[in-house]
C-alpha cells in the first residue's frame, strides 16, 4: 500500500516545503518583471501549485488537492509577502534560492510519480505526470510572464534530466515493489544532487545536430 | 439552498450579459493585434468563457457549462462579429465597454464563488475560483495575444482587488448564512464600483518596496 | 453504434498517423527557436497531445488517452528524435511536413467530433472540440514557444475553416445518421483537400472592416 510510505505528516511538510520554495521562485520573477503586489502573488500561486493542479486534472483527483488543502493555498502567499517586503536581500542569497528550488524539484517528482500511480496510472505515465509536478508550475510561471520556458531553453542548467532520472527511479522502485520511505528519498535526493550538478558545472543538454548558427534566432 | 438564489432565468441573463462583455474585450485586442476574423472569434470565446471552464474543470463539474448551453457558445460569436464590422465605433465608446467589462468582474466573481462552493469547496476556495471565474478570461486572451496579462501589470488600474473583494463577500455572507438574491447583488456591486472608481482615478497596487530602478525591465 | 466506426486498430494507426505529424512540426518549431533536445521532446508531445488532452478533460475522459496509450507517448518522441538528427533534411520537404500536417488536421478534427459525442455532448459542443482537437495542439505549441499563435494570425494561410468544415460535417452526419466509415473518411479527406488548397493559393481569412494601416500592430 503505498499511502503507507510516509506518515502524511511528514508528506504534508515536505510538499509545504516544496510549494515555498517554487513559490519563492515565482514571486522573484515577478519582481523582475515589475508586477505589482497581485502579480507577485499570483505568479507564486501558479509557479508553486500549476504542476499539482495539472496532474490532479489530468489524474481525475478533482478538486485538485491545492484547492482542499488551505496550507497548500495559504504558503505562496506567505512567500509572496517574504519577497514583496525581503526582495533585495533574496536576490542576493540566489544561490541558496535555487537549491531550495532543486530540493522542490526532487521533491514534487517523486511525490507526483507516486500520486498518478496510486489513482491507477501505468508506470510510464506517472513517471511522466512526476515530471510535469516538478517542471509544470515554473513552465506556467514563464509562460504568464511571457517569457520563453526556461525548461526549453538550451542556455539554462539541465532541469528535465533531474526529474526524468527521479521520476524514472520511483516507476522503477514501484516495479520491482521496493518502493518505501528509504528509497523515495533516495529518489528525490538523487534529483536533487543531479540538478545541483548542473547547477554547480554548468551542464547543459544538447541542440539538435548540425545546427547553422546562421539560422539561429535569439530567444 | 443556494440554488433558489435567482430565478434560473435572471441567473442566465446575467451570466450571458458578463459573458459578451467579456467578449467583446477579447474581439477588441484581437482587431488591436491584427488578427483574422477566425481571430478574432477565437480570442472572443476563450476570454469569455476561459475562466468558468477553468473553474468547472477543477470543482468537477464537467463537461463545463460552455459546452452544454449553446447561448454561451454562441454569446461570443456574436460579439466578435459586433467588432468586426463595427470596431471603430466601438473603440471610440471604449469608456462604455470598460464599464460592461467591470460589470462582468461583479457578476462573474459571484457567479464563480457561489458556483464553487455548490460542488462542495471550503469557503476560502470557493472565493478563489470566484476570482478565477472574474479574472481567468482575460488572463487567457493576453496568453493567446503573447502579451503580458493585463491582471499582473502594475501599470494597469486595480483588477484583481475589486474580484477578491467581491468574491470575499460572498464568501462571508455564505458563512454567516445571508447569502441571497439581494445581497448576492450588493457584492456584485461593491466590485463594480471599486473596479469603476479604480479606472476613475487610477488606483494602481504597489510593486515590491525598495524596487530599484536600475533592475527595472520594461514590460 | 459510434464506436463500430472504424475498427479499433485502423483508428489506433490514424490516431498515430496524425500525432506523428503533429510532434514534426512541434519539432521544427523547437529546432528554429533553438531549444535543447529536451525542449524539442517537450515541444513534440505538446503539440502532438495537447488538444486531445483538452478535450478529454473538457469530456471527462479522465486520464486522457494520451496517459493511458503507450504510442500516443512515445510517438512524439520518435519524431523528436527524428528531427534532432536529420532536422536540415527534413525542413528541405517543409512542403511534404504541411501535406502531413493537413492529413493530420483532417483525422483530428473527425477523431475530435465523434469522441466528443461518444461522450454525450451535444451536435454543436462535438464540433467545437473537433476544432479544439485539431487546432488545440498548435496553439499550445506556439504559447509555449512564446509566439503569437499561427491560428489567429491573419498573415498565415487558412487553418480554422478546413477544421471547421470537417467537424461540421461530422456533426451533420451524426445528426442525419449517416456517419460511417466511408463519410468520416470524406470528412476527413475535405478538411485536407480545404487546407491543401488553402496553403497552394495562399487563401487567407479577412481581418476586421475598416482595419486602418495606422493602428496597425506587427506581430
Amino acid at each position: 500500500m503505498l499511502t503507507d510510505l510516509y506518515t502524511p505528516s511528514v508528506q504534508h511538510s515536505l510538499d509545504l516545503a516544496g510549494i515555498f520554495v517554487f513559490a519563492i521562485s515565482g514571486a522573484l520573477l515577478a519582481v523582475r518583471k515589475n508586477f505589482d503586489v497581485f502579480g507577485i502573488a499570483v505568479l507564486a500561486e501558479a509557479t508553486a501549485l500549476g504542476g499539482g493542479v495539472v496532474r490532479d486534472l489530468i489524474i481525475g483527483a478533482v478538486p485538485p488537492a491545492a484547492f482542499t488543502d488551505l496550507g497548500y493555498f495559504l504558503m505562496p502567499l506567505v512567500a509572496a509577502g517574504l519577497i514583496f517586503f525581503l526582495h533585495p536581500q533574496v536576490e542576493r542569497i540566489n544561490g541558496a534560492v535555487l537549491v531550495f528550488d532543486a530540493a522542490g524539484l526532487g521533491l514534487f517528482c517523486v511525490a507526483g510519480t507516486t500520486k498518478a500511480y496510486e489513482y491507477g496510472l501505468g508506470l510510464t505515465s506517472s513517471a511522466v505526470l512526476g515530471v510535469v509536478t516538478a517542471a509544470g508550475g515554473g513552465v506556467l510561471r514563464d509562460v504568464l510572464a511571457n517569457e520563453v520556458p526556461s525548461l526549453l531553453r538550451w542556455d539554462r542548467d539541465l532541469y528535465a534530466v533531474p526529474a526524468i532520472v527521479g521520476a524514472t527511479m520511483v516507476a522503477l522502485l514501484i516495479r520491482f515493489d521496493e518502493l518505501n520511505g528509504a528509497t523515495s528519498a533516495l529518489a528525490a535526493a538523487t534529483a536533487f544532487v543531479i540538478r545541483s550538478l548542473a547547477m554547480r558545472y554548468g551542464w547543459r543538454a544538447p541542440r539538435a545536430w548540425h545546427r547553422r548558427s546562421s539560422s539561429a534566432e535569439e530567444v
